[in-house]
């Protein structure tokens, strides 16, 4: 019981200086939704039906329209506040309470609703924002189909456009183009954001696709009845999520008019011409998927909080239970005591830190980029801020699954039941890693993009004409040697040149290994590309070859673009005690990443044998340096006080 | 279809050949097994309730009687057919059809009867073998408590003898003490094993505690009613394993009949007197767990069916699913084509094959040893024995749930969803990491062993007491020079002694990267276990600092001994096509764990540069390799139709 006091009791002054960096400039759109999770008990439930899941979760989500952040990601014009940080960080805290609301919300706000403020114009925006904020016009974001997951490209549902009634037909010609796992299909979605290839033609031209676009389509009466035309069902039981009512959407010719085409990048005229701001099939398509980067930025922020509440879960449950005594004592030693257990949270608590320093920026860079005129927006800053929401989205949604998995083993038998959440939340964070872009490809789509140096002009290529690209234009192609940001490039004018003979704990030096790391798997990639110029080159052995030499350039990048926010982050903290703390957990992220990939590090001889030991030493001894800190660091994540309230850590 | 079809035609001659080699000794049991779950469609089932659930369960387990295997694990005097072997492949078996019945099954059968065969004598087996077979007596096994999961020896629960009555009192003096965990607690069990610290009085004595023994307590009326003393709870909702009714047990003053001690190992007289035919009171405990070593060899069993299982369906799907399109082409690509999707599931499946091998090695072993009388069995190869269960069933669950997971993954969406049935499978999976016997905790077991040589006499020791007598008796324990099978020597003798000038591919050259890399290990173990006597050493640090060497140890030991089986099974391959394909996954296996610890190679300059880039170029040669033999190499898992039938897998 007296722990349990000491997780209601307020702050220490250490834990509300760590949970300021960590809350950041959103901290009051926290603590509303903080307070709301602790006011309504909102934690994922056992043993309810399918159907009551789904019915609490719509319950819920309507109770969060008061709360004002629902009007957060829309612009004033159109009835919202245009506080798009606000909007984002209100679905991350949610990852404190329910998955499956945080996935309805973001379905309803962030998608359906991003894709209506995003894709559509004013027409759109009087006719749907006001209702779809206070849910009067609940809705789905219909892109995925059964055939096609990753390739949102190759989608086959059609809009034909028909000028002799002014309408849209849509419709899913093939079994593989049904719109499949799409959250809110199955049930409560009246209406649906359909991406489709837009066929028209204009007067005396043949019909013509012009990619995919997307249409609002009513697939539901009041009463919840399917529309002529339309055929919902449900994809049933799932791994987790059990809230979200995932289902999918067959059209039969469902007929809709000329309006309901979202029509910002690509309209048709009455007569059916088709006209657009981008004359490049590919780069249209992929100027509309960067408007919806918002989704991308918010699963990994709430993926990033559900791993922080699984952390919480494990580590308050290591300083209670006690297991096997310790050496010349009868008293059994608590977990956290032993090296082992120290070993499995720890480095991920230190990782958990830093990926939540790097998601905030990353929120505060969409609010900027997003809350003043998208015209005004700088092209190479939008395709910039999508590769890091790409990047981070793979590293924290990562992170958070692999957190909550060693939480659970770290936990027992008690991590396995129900009544201590931790399975609930395995099961819940499951497939962030797949949604809203696979990790897999997105660390691909992050190192296409650093090969290309952004280039805008390769959208059009397809992998062969990508690979040849790369090849002829970047054969000599490094990190910038210059870092964006004056802290970063001070330190590393600081440190030493060779990081072999630097102080490992230095931050300079922390920046060459990841940096030097991420520069040397570029070149090597371009290299590997230059080899599809020679004659005898097999594009296709090229283009398999180089896959997973990309993954590895996507993590290398993640991690040091992590590292430079934290780096940036941590120096502006003004409490130096907090600020000490604080560059321990920095030298743990960094120590446990080279230890992750010390066989890297090594091979290509960017640490010697005797400094890969030191780094293993080094994680152990920041373990045991951190282990005294181990309740105030949790505790400055804030997760509510109903979400800890678990038998296993009020009981031991 | 054209896929469906393939699915279920009958094996090709290489697949009837692996599967051979696969399914080994037991060959008969598992086919009788694969029969029952297609007979009657023995899959996971969604949106059941719990109740449901569990009774479809005891229903399913009620109808394995009349095939046979129950009577197996028990001995022909007692009623059984003495059969062990195909006793453990039956419920491993299972692993293909439903976990929360292998669970079942397992608790039933191998676990409450294993307490009754191994630590009973002929009054138990007469009175509870017949029934438990044919499930008139349902039990439970009542070992873990709330307070101590891996700490056996520290359970609270106390039997206390009264002379006056000639009975047992069986008692939870505190919150701790709960049994908890219990499969078949919460509802069906009428009886337990119930694991608790006997105390009793000799003539004139103080009654003293003799420590852990096992007693037969019935728990519940045929109605189902706790009785007296008393009370049952129910653990609910939990991460996976639905039918299995876990629960928890608190005693108050239970009066049980003296008779109901299980006394093999340690006996009350009448008026009080203890006996035993083992004096020093760890050793007996250490004995009588001992005897319960055919749940660990059941669990890694069926944790390694369920992986195979996970890795057919990932497979099937990636044979099947098409993406993008590949270069030169406008056909995608299926998935299994991707280099990156290769290296996330063929090393698991070669991985696969290595630990069923090995596995069955173990059962059959666990069959010698335990169908003969227990009286002949050489304490030194029970002991090894042991070993080698903890060795395995850590590796193998471990295995198992990495590859289910991966394996969901790999499916995206479609993988999320129950019907494809890989949800559910992890979920059913997790917890087999931690229960009997928590893999952290059974990794520095077989450590432990190793660095005491197996000797006999220390388990009277404390953990400090422990490493004082390492560090006194073996600071130059080495592996055996010698190997145990011939094959293993004469490989050893034909290749370079020098492994970084050997044929990678040669056996003798993997065999030996794998032992010195365990001897290394274990002599720098013991090498830090004597500093502990030196003058200043604090045992405490000792302790903690070692506690993640042993764990590395643990896992070179079980890597080490999963390849010396299988070079030992391949070389008696008979046909040359399919042992050709078997060594190519036997190189697939050795470098993709030589690749997951290139750090330590490295560093411990085990292989050179040169070298670490060659098992990395190898790990995707041989991706490429077995690419097309895919297909094959799951077919001959012989998971059975039914449990492949899933949408993804039919329609792609």
């Amino acid at each position: 019981m007296a722990e349990r006091e000491e997780v209601s009791a307020p702050p220490t002054d250490t834990v509300a200086q760590l949970r300021a960096v960590l809350d950041g400039r959103w901290a009051h759109t926290r603590d509303i939704v903080r307070d709301e999770i602790q006011a309504t008990d909102l934690v994922p439930m056992s043993g309810l039906s399918m159907a009551d899941y789904r019915a609490r979760m719509l319950d819920a989500m309507t109770a969060m329209v008061p709360l004002g952040f629902p009007a957060d990601g829309f612009a004033v014009p159109h009835g919202g506040t245009g506080d798009v940080g606000a909007a984002v960080t209100a679905i991350e805290t949610l990852g404190y309470g329910d998955l499956s609301l945080m996935v309805k919300a973001g379905v309803q706000w962030g998608l359906f609703g991003g894709a209506i403020e995003n894709l559509g114009t004013e027409r759109h925006h009087e006719k749907y924002v006001p209702g779809l904020i206070d849910l009067d016009v609940l809705g789905c974001f219909a892109m995925t189909e059964t055939g096609h997951g990753s390739n949102v490209q190759a989608l086959e549902t059609t809009a034909t456009y028909l000028p002799e009634s002014d309408e849209f037909e849509i419709t899913s010609p093939t079994p593989g183009s049904r719109k499949d796992y799409i959250g809110g299909a199955a049930e409560h979605a009246r209406y649906a954001a359909v991406f489709a290839q837009l066929i028209t033609a204009g007067p005396g031209e043949e019909p013509t696709g012009r990619g995919v676009h997307c249409f609002v389509v009513q697939i539901r009466d009041a009463d919840g009845n399917d529309l002529p035309g339309v055929t919902t069902s449900d994809c049933g039981h799932k791994g987790g999520l059990p809230g979200v009512d995932n289902g999918r959407i067959v059209f039969d010719h469902v007929r809709i008019p000329r309006d309901d085409l979202l029509n910002r990048y690509g309209d048709v005229a009455a007569d059916g011409t088709y006209s657009s701001p981008i004359e490049s099939v590919n780069r249209r398509f992929f100027t509309m998927l960067g408007t919806l980067v918002r989704g991308r930025v918010t699963v990994g922020a709430a993926a990033g909080a559900a791993g922080r509440l699984g952390l919480t879960l494990a580590v308050k449950y290591a300083l209670v239970r006690r297991q096997f005594s310790g050496p010349d004592s009868d008293d059994e030693l608590v977990l956290l005591d032993y090296r082992t257990h120290q070993r499995r949270l720890l480095p991920l608590v230190a990782r958990a830190y830093a990926f939540a320093i790097a998601q905030n920026e990353v929120v505060a860079e969409l609010h900027e980029l997003q809350s003043g005129d998208p015209a005004d927006a700088d092209p190479e800053e939008i395709r910039k801020l999508e590769v890091k929401a790409a990047a981070i989205k793979a590293g924290h949604t990562e992170l958070a699954s692999r957190a909550i998995s060693e939480a659970r083993e770290a936990c027992g038998g008690a991590g396995y039941l129900d009544e201590n959440r931790l399975s609930r939340l395995r099961g819940d964070i499951d497939v962030f890693t797949t949604f809203e872009g696979d990790n897999l490809i997105l660390r691909q789509l992050v190192a296409k993009q650093l090969l290309t140096a952004y280039a805008s002009d390769v959208s059009d290529l397809d992998a062969v004409g990508w690979i040849r690209f790369v090849a002829s234009t970047v054969k000599d192609i490094a990190l910038e040697k210059t870092a964006a940001r004056q802290v970063v490039q001070t330190l590393l004018d600081d440190s030493d040149e060779d990081p072999e003979n630097s102080d490992l704990t230095h931050p300079g030096t922390q920046l060459r290994l990841l940096r030097n790391r991420e520069d040397h798997l570029l070149r090597t990639a371009a290299a590997r590309m230059g080899r599809a110029q020679d004659e005898d080159a097999d594009a296709q052995e090229v283009f398999t070859g180089t896959q997973d030499h990309l993954i590895k350039v996507g993590d290398a990048h993640i991690e040091r673009v992590v590292l430079e926010t934290v780096v940036d982050v941590i120096g502006r903290v003004t409490d130096k005690q907090t600020r000490t703390l604080l560059k321990r957990v920095r030298d743990l992220f960094v120590y446990s990443l080279v230890e992750d990939d010390l066989g890297w590090y090594l091979m290509h001889r960017h640490v010697s044998v005797e400094r890969a030991k030191a780094v293993r030493r080094g994680v152990n001894e920041l373990c045991g340096v951190l282990r005294p800190h181990a309740a105030d660091l949790v505790d400055a994540f804030g997760v509510p006080d109903t979400a800890l309230d678990v038998p296993m850590i009020r009981h031991g």
